[in-house]
């Protein structure tokens, strides 16, 4: 079969790196186009990267002369790892153009018409892209802390009924890109403000649990309050969640839904699915970051310390890869799962 | 004015340490026995101690003898920075003895007749010590990562009746004592988990709160649900605190009523009390432990970034400078206000 | 083929993990036995354990008992990552028991009939062993920072001729075990001293780089001097490194001379060895602990910024892994060089 | 007696930032004006500074409009923390208006009519400034890493006679400004590069140590070579380093002239003079950057592990500050320096 080819909006960035990393040895999908700022363009792509990866750059991709924002692409899935001042019109006239724009920027999520997916989770909201004006798509993943969050309050609220959400964030540096947190910030100290990202986390949960009515989405009605810091961490955000729940629970009820937590990408066995999206550390100092942030390929959310709450009803701590299943990794499953149900053919 | 004679039990550990430092050049104690195990007793404190602090050892106690805990003391005052193992008999014992007791371990913190004591919050509860058995007293300060919790509550809930609290901290190192946390454990780390903290934080913030009811204290009726991590932060920690009120509040009311906050210490001037029990940062991204845990010498619990809780009312980021006021600059300011209130006449 | 099967002692211990996780799918060794102190004897691995490795426990190990020193052992090879307190009388007696000690403790090291291999370098050394007495033997491997850089020196010496070494290591934290470095001694921090490092060091590489003469090994002429210092890393140890060669040299015969340094094990393609010992980055920044440590599965020295120097003749920097190629891998390699050469038949 | 008024260019870099903190309550020196970039121009200091001081803005620096390059100045004295893409043009038309310019910047440090000073060691070397053109003067002071290094070895030279000196350096990330060195970067990383840093030592430490020659400095015949490195610490370069000497000495002799050490700034008691310039440790594990860095308020040179070499004749940790004595503070020192000497009246 042959592969589909794939495009990396701003591929020298941080995620646009990651992108290029996952997508080496991909069974379906294949780097054809890499496309980055006017300074790159024109050079090689491994002139033009400072890479980051602990891998080397893919030698199939390192030769790949950079195109500028301004260039015609010709592959059908563009992944958008663009910064958020460029991603909204550059988004919106790729989808024009009839490319599918499967994005990690936050610029085009709580639109309406763009479904904002975890394919565990609401692969039904795919079906909004319908509404979306013209012949290509605008689809995106959530923000990196939303979604691990996203990915544990999921089968809890169809057991038990979320109804509350305290969160406490503590992010990792890998998760503002490079150069990112300068070091005199960040070296032995916790910075108690991340900007944008409380509200992400609140609104975006909502509406990814929310439920697909027609022509838009219903969010749910949870209320979720997010307190963010960042912390002296290469990768991985950690969570300290507590719920409230409309129904009752008890900590081996809720362990026990959590493990068995299965979606369509499960299903279907597609490429960059976790076996278990979600999975549950027995040991009472666990997940930690240093340790367990590569549980599952870095594609599950890792949970941990699951006990009663004396204000809300239980709380735990929830711990994920914040630049792969929080970034680009949900962009590639984003699109194995699009393809998977037939929306490219 | 001669100064009264205290003695430092348990004073080569980290905490004890931290008592010969905070008293040098104090105005009314002076440092005359030192307290030991077994394997520093009989050298001189700068032979028996591996000093961590930033300033080198007092001269004036550098050379004296350190005793082992089955000697008899001639001191008033004992600050007790013991290891939990054994603090609980030899507090007790030392009480019996006739010394007042004023102790950083946790064992008797929660004795009905022991009182729990933030001097700008609860003094009144000095007098549980009438209720003690014997001629000596023991006295207590609250746990580090409770300290600055309860200064920030106390005022909150005489203005507006708190009911519940959510409270994830991020704890630094210098908490666990010395040798405490390796560094293979915590370097680029999250550590969700610290043995007994989050009860107690959960517990003791209610006695200090409380209502001196004769002979014991009524708790505070408030809920607390408390997480604890360690984080890669040296000195200071740091607390994302959710809060619901009986009244209703505002922001800027909720500021001035922590910016007002005073206490006995502050109207009798104590040496070691701040001038600010409670400090409030306007930056959008303060406090910082590694920038704000020295302001008021320590002495103060820093607060930023408060704003309504989509779950609760109110949330709010706490630092505390975790073995100044959280710990031994608590029981030295404990002192100067049993002092100041003659129960040492 | 029947597998060997081997022995680890002091399993529980970091350099003990190393070995049961570099072992696991060994194509000729597998692990039988595992002994620890006698708090761990008598429990399975699991329990006895406190597992720091980024993979987990092999599943056969698992389950395996714990025995203690004094256990009467079966397999033929003995592993020992041993704390030097116990591992010189130790060692001694499982060699006079009939076993082959592969050590990688620093006791014997430098008895005069124990062989010290790097087997690229001196595999002919193993022949003292038939000086030792009895029917067993030991066989070390050098410390950790000896290591890397005798790998370095070893193809200089032989187009060159090294007269004067000068090194200045920057040690991860992991070469001090488990505890090992309190965080509060390292985080922000530099410790300029490491116990007998330098000396080790120093010792060493003459007796590893020296010619076999009979009964003994005359040790190589040259001077080195080392300054040690421990630095916040946690796996990589880094060497700054100054050599004078008795004849001239250039960058380029330098950087071709560690790039073509092959020995037995490469020529013999031993299952754990290296494809290159050595490798030499071209980028200007590199090597870098977090970024390279893994290179060649953390069995190479890695070098860069090879360059003249001002005092002796050139100067570069050089990176290990130094609980990989420089312990529990050493070791390893040298089993199964050891048996590839014949000594074990 | 009236202060006399300086200005501080690039006042809102790290450098700048220094220079107002330090300068708060000096003596003799008050800050009056402040230049910075264009994009700071008219805004108070305090809008337009991201201040990361330990302290507060001094009030009375607070309110001062920061001005651009281009506008004329009244004060007498200008402290240079510029940027060395704008210091070199900009220094010279600043000195070319008459103006005495104390820069920390390397721009011109080589010139052969600019003395670079440590005033301990060659303040004779001011007098370079009467062969400088026009009505001004330009001075400076080393390199942050150059410092510590020459501020041991002119003792050292004075009484043994240095031949040659091997350092290699662990650089704190306040030396590279902010935001400076990436967190991603540094973060339990070691980056064996600093770009011209080794060049820096390799040279300066030759001028400063240099004997003048009537118009210029004839340097001093030592080699040195440098390999520098940037470590995970906030402040203080640690220095390890080895030195040939031309006459005999032992630990006892270089400890006794280190300690010893003296220069006009002792002798005059300049307000910012430490009591030590050089300040000898007897512990095996000291000087460390985290406990040491502010001995002699961070003016002075701290060492320790005095020890025989096996290459050259001795060997050293050497530890500085290098935003204090190695920036801002070793600028103010030379202007203290410059005007006890009489050259400002």
């Amino acid at each position: 079969m042959k592969k589909i080819e794939v495009a990396i909006l701003g591929a020298t960035g941080t995620v646009g790196q990651k992108f290029v990393r996952l997508l080496e040895n991909h069974p379906t999908l294949v780097v054809a186009e890499l496309v980055a700022s006017e300074r790159s363009a024109g050079k090689s792509y491994a002139h033009a990267v400072v890479w980051k990866q602990e891998t080397p750059i893919p030698t199939d991709v390192a030769g790949i002369k950079v195109k500028d924002l301004s260039a015609p692409l010709s592959s059908r899935i563009l992944f958008s790892g663009l910064d958020s001042s460029v991603a909204g019109e550059a988004e919106t006239a790729f989808a024009a153009a009839g490319h599918t724009v499967i994005s990690n920027s936050s610029n085009h999520r709580m639109d309406a018409q763009v479904p904002l997916i975890i394919p565990e989770i609401n692969p039904d909201h795919f079906q909004l892209v319908k509404k979306q004006v013209g012949p290509g798509a605008i689809i995106t993943n959530s923000n990196c802390s939303t979604m691990f969050l996203a990915m544990v309050l999921a089968p809890l609220d169809a057991k038990f009924g979320v109804e509350a959400v305290q969160v406490t964030t503590m992010q990792a540096i890998s998760g503002a890109g490079y150069p990112g947190v300068a070091s005199m910030d960040i070296l032995g100290n916790v910075i108690p403000y991340i900007g944008n990202e409380e509200e992400k986390l609140e609104e975006e949960v909502a509406k990814i649990l929310g439920r697909l009515n027609d022509d838009h989405v219903d969010v749910h009605p949870m209320t979720v309050s997010a307190q963010c810091n960042r912390v002296a961490v290469f990768d991985g955000h950690m969570e300290a969640v507590s719920v409230r729940f409309s129904q009752s629970a008890s900590v081996e009820e809720i362990t026990k839904s959590l493990r068995e937590f299965r979606g369509m990408p499960q299903e279907r066995s597609l490429p960059t699915a976790p076996a278990h999206p979600v999975v549950v550390m027995d040991e009472m100092d666990r997940p930690q970051p240093a340790r367990d942030v590569w549980v599952e390929n870095g594609m599950a959310a890792v949970v941990g310390r699951i006990r009663p709450c004396n204000v809300l009803d239980f709380k735990m701590m929830v711990l994920g890869h914040n630049t792969v299943r929080g970034a680009a990794g949900a962009a590639i499953l984003n699109a194995e799962a699009y393809q998977a149900l037939g929306y490219l053919s």
